[in-house]
């Protein structure tokens, strides 16, 4: 198992091999190791050189600093792993996590929204994450300030799962260090990227999709419009998660965002109560827990197909199954060229299950 | 024409015949002299005594007073009866109408709410009054204190009709006379209550069925959970128009109407722009002004009908398709039924066109 994981954490930290490449790798070969060793011929194939795969001997000292920090991983389609996070297209591979692992038995609801929200906004995100605890959810949010500090700390003795854009033992703000470490204790800390990596600009989107992701539903308390709140709200809403927000005036601009997204479809909630009616059909959704991976298929190479496929690709993104049905080629031969592709470095994987070819 | 209006206001001041059975009449008759002719025949059917039919001069002291007042009478299926309102079920056969009888060539938009809004929200209703306005609508209210005001405020210079649920020449609430005066000059006073009649609590709900039936949506601006806002809110939904609201904070008390009326399915609007966007649908409903009274159908009594439908009815409404469809009978034969019984006194009609046996 931890020859596994090693393997797992080569493959996913090799530069090139995001989550979505990843998952078609494991279906294509069953194993990271398989994936592995057949990286370099793939690349190739695809008309690129091999990626740098990540060392045997770096996979296994984030192994070793991950344990030394007290913390854990879990790995998508084993275990603890969240089972709504692995519904995702794109579930991250590994996730870090440290702190009270049984939270994640629990039904998880999101409550995120503006950093710089109001201190009634702050007050009700703390009161009903507070209600919402009372009634047997875990609260997750993204450890940030305002509302997610707030939903916090209403969460923290019934359960609070903090989801960070950084490593799993960096502190970001800075002023969060103790609430941080006091998840630590009482709550849960998730983390996607390696121990001691920075939270850039980039990072927040995909930690924003864990939040969406681990949730039956997000609940959004103050939000400006085009902020990362209505970012998780959007992706919510893509993995068939319930969106709610909470109104406000159209007087106040703090509750634009809130007031779009009830326009847009959202569930307008004003307590734990509107809430639980809410998410009532998603939690009622039996998940038998499948394997996101499906057994290996059969592996073969058609130069036809790839030449197909490239010569249907342009830098504009277009779905899969258009590729697919153009081809005229059988979607695994068509999914094995886009491999091979992506792994030269030739492709770029988009939102929707689209593909384009990348410019230099 | 004048002797037909003479004969449809006896008809329509006549104890127990209300809008529903004026039209049942009209169906079956085709004129108001003959429904009044066949009322005693009828009543005598249904098992009761003829009802006390208005008097000839009672009704045409009414129609000189209300020339006096300087108003005149809109007849349903003539004129300038405003069409959106004659499509209603129970829309009034006739209603008097004092002031720029123009207004009601233009798309009109409903605002209404609490009597004691807060100043932001009066301020907000004003504001969307005068934008619409600018927008070529004509605001429809009910010249009540609070959001009414302010919407017939922000709209007096484009166009503003206010609804009363009094008389024409009665003024209520006595501080808004000014403001009724200057709708007679500027704008438009609708009322369906003969001249003189003080307002009581049991004609708002019929005045509200005005305001949302004349206009193609009605916006409500802050409102208690249970009030007669949402009464509107409700009528215009069953007669098929946009219904929206304006959201507000859970932690604020007075939003707590529109907010549900939002979770109720109501559109959340938040400037002219957002009505504008939900009514462009319904205003884009052609209407060909069609007759809201058919021919009328042979006339006929069937008496086999009549006891059928007798010992279908009880206490408790049902609706009027399953009399039909239980009796066996034609939708006529039943429809004649019912009248004999309506103006016998031993019918009640109901909401969503249901009729019950009036208890003593």
């Amino acid at each position: 198992m931890i020859e596994d994981l090693v393997d797992r954490l080569r493959l996913l930290r090799t530069p090139g091999v995001g989550p979505v490449t990843f998952r078609q790798l494991f279906i294509r070969f069953g194993t990271a190791a398989a994936a592995l060793a057949a990286l370099p011929d793939l690349a190739r194939r695809g008309g690129g050189k091999a990626p740098a795969v990540r060392s045997r001997d770096e996979a296994e000292r984030e192994i070793t600093r991950v344990e030394r920090l007290g913390a854990r991983f879990l790995v998508l389609g084993q275990g603890l792993y969240p089972q709504l996070l692995a519904e995702l297209a794109d579930a991250p591979p590994v996730i870090i996590a440290k702190g009270n692992l049984n939270l994640l038995d629990k039904q998880c609801v999101a409550i995120v929204g503006a950093r710089n929200a109001s201190a009634a906004a702050c007050r009700f995100a703390r009161a009903l994450a507070y209600d919402l605890g009372q009634r047997d959810n875990v609260i997750v949010s993204g450890l940030a300030r305002g509302i997610d500090t707030a939903a916090h700390d209403g969460s923290l003795e019934t359960g609070t799962v903090g989801i960070i854009a950084g490593g799993i033992d960096v502190f970001y703000p800075p002023e969060n260090e103790g609430r941080q470490r006091a998840l630590y204790e009482h709550g849960l800390v998730i983390a996607e990227m390696p121990p001691g990596t920075e939270p850039r600009a980039r990072h927040f989107p995909y930690r924003n999709r864990i939040i969406a992701g681990m949730s039956a539903g997000t609940v959004v308390v103050e939000a400006a419009p085009r902020s990362g709140s209505l970012i998780t709200a959007r992706l919510a809403a893509e993995a068939g998660r319930e969106v709610m927000a909470v109104p406000g005036s159209p007087l106040d601009p703090r509750a634009q965002g809130c007031n779009q997204l009830i326009r847009d479809g959202a569930t307008l909630v004003q307590n734990a109560a509107d809430v639980m009616e809410a998410i009532g059909s998603i939690s009622a959704r039996v998940r038998s827990a499948p394997s996101p991976y499906q057994p290996p298929v059969e592996e073969f190479h058609d130069d036809d197909a790839l030449g197909l496929v490239e010569g249907l690709l342009g830098p504009s993104p277009v779905p899969v199954d258009e590729i697919i049905r153009l081809s005229g080629a059988s979607s695994g031969a068509v999914q094995m060229a886009l491999l091979e592709l992506d792994l030269a470095g030739r492709l770029d994987r988009h939102a929707g299950n689209r593909v384009g070819l990348r410019t230099a």
